[in-house]
């Protein structure tokens, strides 16, 4: 490497107007503009172009004279070529394991029954990533290895550390001179030090909390934007790794941190950006998120934002049943679902864990109370399948997008993050006048989840009664079961502020069907 | 002040379980959570509350000692009432100059015909700000306050420095140790130096590049989450000045720079955050810029984005019409209207000084080649006019929202930013199936101001063909217009790429009726 330090504008007028130029802040504007009306600054620039000696550097035909020709480096050597630039050149495949080893076992009378914390299975998964890659991957992440359930990679490698060591570090301070796991409590160095990482040929993961991914907002920017230009517009550049964002410790378990760590806005950055190179997954229980990371971890020339939290959630899904899912991006549940053969009466759907929870324990209320009721059940993985296909690679046909939500019917739709992020990508739809959305809207504070979610409106009680209220016919004949919600969460409210956590029946619900 | 530095979990147990705990990570954690079910933790708990001694700090009752109550400030040295903490108190108004003052003046046969550079007023007004209140009010910015035009309030006061000064400096450096103008490449600093500044109870102003307020993303979320608690939750709480955020040298006019600087998502994100506390303004000209930034800088408790760029532009409004305009946030400009006692066929919506401009070379292109079609043109300052009244203090009624838009003409609607923040906006509004949004969407590179128009298809042409499009019947009678726009575009496009610079009739475009 060479460091090479100059006066700013050097080589330029050092003085313009009696006002000094060359090593000055004058440099960094445009030094003078009139040449075409001021005679006196139209020979400053040309004693300026002057100064290059054009006569010895080019020929008569304005070619540059052959001696200064060969000075430029040829074939690997120039810096296009170059795998010290153009490090995709250097890109191998990772090895994976077999994603399918490390998944949660969910027989099927145990389906929305038995619990598991979502991303720690992705962590035992992680952990072989990097035993058998241990010259070409690095976890990133701020000091939330341990904290976001992907403390198994340290059976492996440690967090990297160059600093002092006290004897007390040896005793689970996972620290080693040559670990490849990378913590700083700085995002900023992290996603810095990933990108370079990426662009050098290697391959990486960062997890972050969710909230927090907003420091990084424009560097992300800026890395969609040069990812957009090399992929589509720069033809010779190789492709690299894809850079995977985990967001957990997610706005709706924020039980202890409260406000200022609830904030699901990033993927509404990360939905401006070029369709080319953004993919957002939401996989709603532990072993979706092993596909999509699976799927995240082959990929390249995108950035990949996966939103999953890491407290214990119900197990939905096989790891069969898990990879067909992920591979579709959005799907009916029929064990959720009683409306196959006929039309629904209303379409309940969902993106992300804790909303798919809500909306399950939402529909389970519809079955029980309003049984000649059909409720369709879908659940989106991959966001992009909200937008039309026109606009997104991953986006829906408006075949596919009616055939689940239908034309005329009511949808009401429980998602992870700000709600009107749905209707940003799907309101080219037909039925997206039926669509009813709810999502955090910025109302929280220290709550138990239940309480988050009654303030949001993003409950199970809420959901029902959009329900009643949305389905034609149903507000008069299930006025008493609307009223039963609304003491639901009347009563619910005033057991979490006096007892600081939600009612047994609530922590413990299973889907009961 | 006084610093205090104290082991981590200082006075909590030494060890647990034999690991350190008391100056250790451990202490960041949870140290033991199983006192219900593991005797000996429930021990160490025990011991550890005895530690602090509660019967010599408590009586019988659990009520602190009368010594112990007797430390504790009281009225205005508790903390919550102390005006080092509650800053609000100290907070007087702003002596503010009469902003019609520094209005660009605006014949009225020069309505969109004179051209001025949008934010220079607006430094004179904040120049003669800072002269009336030279102990409390601030200017914060990037090293960008000459580029963003605002550097007449150099004038009155410098950029602060504390270091070396050279001798060069004196000419034309506008450097001094008592300056009042905050520069330092870093938003970090700047909108932390703001924040404590308007918390302390003064004021201020920040501008910043367009692309770059994503820098800041994460520390305007906490700003905007401490200022909806302390405004709604925290009754105690005096008010403080609003922080006020200037986004200029905005993605249309980025010549020179190109892709990197091409990002107006900003106020996507605030649109996410609490409506109590978040407004936005597009003022289309310098002299609605001056009315907006004037109840800016009245107002409190909230953050206020204006979004306005530095080029010259056409100008629209006198100084009185812009107040008209600004205090309703949006509306109808009877002058680039021909709708007036009838429907209109179309209605011509914008919102942002480049928009405007486009959607105005559209309509008096419309109103020439299709002297029949009635077009209603409608402009929008208040961004949060497009959401109804029942989501944010600013929104519209459903009778005012269809008054102007109609409840089933089709809307062709300009926009500054990213087209989709319209729709996740007005989306609940009768009229939402018949918008039709052109606004940024991440196609650009350096291209000349048409060019990148063109490429997001918010220039003149395009918007003539979405006319032709969506209003029923046009297609076929106006194919031969259509048919001149496309060839229009194409070669403008190519002029562009052949000279580097638009055509002169449309550099030099003004409004002709």
């Amino acid at each position: 490497m060479i460091v090479l330090r100059t006066p700013k504008g050097w080589t330029g007028p050092k003085e313009i107007n009696g006002h000094k130029a060359e090593g000055s802040w004058r440099s960094h504007q445009v030094p003078f503009s009139d040449v075409r009306t001021n005679p006196t600054h139209l020979k400053l620039l040309e004693d300026w172009m002057h100064g290059y000696r054009p006569d010895e550097l080019f020929d008569a035909d304005g070619r540059l004279v052959p001696e200064l020709r060969e000075l430029a480096p040829s074939g690997g050597r120039r810096m296009s070529a170059n795998p010290h630039t153009n490090g995709g050149l250097l890109r191998r495949d990772l090895k994976l394991p077999d994603f399918r080893d490390y998944a949660v076992q969910v027989p099927d009378d145990q389906k929305g029954k038995v619990l598991c914390e979502n991303t720690r299975p992705l962590g035992e998964f992680l952990r072989d990533v990097m035993r058998n890659n241990m010259t070409n991957f690095r976890l990133f992440g701020p000091d939330e290895t341990a904290s976001n359930r992907l403390q198994a990679v340290y059976e492996v490698s440690k967090k990297v550390w160059m600093a002092d060591l006290l004897p007390e570090d040896a005793d689970g301070g996972e620290l080693s001179r040559d670990g490849r796991v990378m913590e700083m409590l700085s995002e900023h160095t992290l996603i810095g030090w990933l990108e370079g990482y990426l662009l050098s040929g290697r391959h990486g993961f960062f997890h972050t909390y969710e909230a927090f991914a907003h420091v990084i907002d424009s560097m992300f920017n800026q890395h969609a934007k040069w990812l957009d230009i090399s992929k589509n517009h720069v033809p010779w550049r190789a492709s690299v790794a894809s850079q995977n964002i985990l967001l957990s410790s997610t706005v709706w378990r924020q039980d202890h941190n409260g406000f200022s760590h609830q904030d699901p806005g990033f993927i509404d950055l990360v939905t401006n950006k070029s369709p080319s190179v953004c993919r957002v997954y939401l996989p709603p229980d532990a072993n979706t998120l092993l596909a999509v990371a699976d799927r995240c971890l082959r990929s390249t020339d995108c950035i990949n934002v996966i939103v999953a939290d890491k407290q214990k959630h119900l197990q939905f899904s096989t790891i069969d049943e898990a990879v067909v899912h992920c591979a579709k991006g959005i799907g009916i549940w029929g064990r959720a679902s009683n409306d196959e053969g006929v039309e629904p009466d209303v379409v309940m759907a969902c993106c992300g864990d804790v909303a798919t929870q809500e909306a399950l324990a939402a529909t389970a209320l519809l079955r029980e109370h309003l049984p000649d009721l059909k409720v369709r059940f879908v659940n989106v993985v991959d966001l992009y399948k909200l937008q039309p296909a026109s606009e997104h690679p991953h986006g829906s046909t408006d075949r596919e997008f009616d055939a689940l939500f239908t034309t005329d019917k009511p949808v009401i739709f429980n998602f992870h993050g700000y709600p009107w992020l749905i209707h940003k990508l799907a309101y080219r739809f037909k039925n997206h006048e039926n669509l009813h959305v709810r999502g955090y809207k910025e109302r929280g504070n220290i709550n138990t989840p239940l309480e988050l979610a009654i303030l949001n409106q993003t409950d199970r009680f809420t959901l029902v009664i959009d329900v009643i209220d949305w389905v034609p016919g149903l507000a008069a004949r299930a006025a008493h079961l609307k009223e039963r919600m609304k003491n639901e969460i009347i009563l619910n409210l005033a057991y979490a502020h006096e007892h600081g956590t939600d009612r047994e029946e609530i922590t413990n619900w299973v889907w009961p069907l």
